[in-house]
């Protein structure tokens, strides 16, 4: 097994819609960085998978719900998501967050 | 299960020596964040761990090395560790990574 070195500029941003893009970086099967940048107003809306999520933000400002809770986070903030809780992000600023996933999220490829 | 906020400014810092300074952020038992800040010189001495690690330069250069490769990495960057791949780094610009792991590292508590 050997270490994987991804360039941020190797890797392309993928356009999701709502003022949202999406660029993979370092990932193998156990972990998977996406780098997701919003426009102010864009959004992601509610959803749930059976991965394991925590997300930090870069840049910018994010009205964050998850589960019942809803809060803003900004640059520095971090939240850890177990597994199949429902979630989703408002952008109230123009910026960006690494989202990771445990185990690697395959449909993202 | 609930998500758990993390805001950076109530997770500590600690020195780890080597101009080096470590705040745990957001993790459960599955991931854990650790937001590595070093001055330009600092340096993280070569160890590897059975956890799988991804990581993504915030800030800053630094030359990493693992396994049998060694490589300069800047903001945007990533790199994912498999488990027990011997790794280490050296700052070149003062900086911040963002170091993942899963499954948590205890040891970090």
């Amino acid at each position: 097994m050997q270490a994987t070195l991804f360039r941020h500029a190797d890797c392309k941003a993928q356009p999701l819609g709502n003022g949202v893009t999406r660029r993979v970086l370092a990932y193998d099967e156990k972990l998977m960085f996406a780098e997701v940048r919003c426009e102010a107003g864009g959004s992601g809306p509610v959803h749930s998978h059976p991965h394991a999520q925590n997300t930090y933000v870069l840049s910018g400002r994010f009205l964050f719900t998850a589960g019942e809770d809803s809060f803003e986070m900004g640059p520095g903030d971090s939240v850890a998501i177990p597994p199949d809780v429902p979630h989703g992000t408002r952008c109230l600023e123009a910026g960006a967050m690494l989202d990771v996933f445990t185990p690697m999220r395959t449909d993202f490829l």
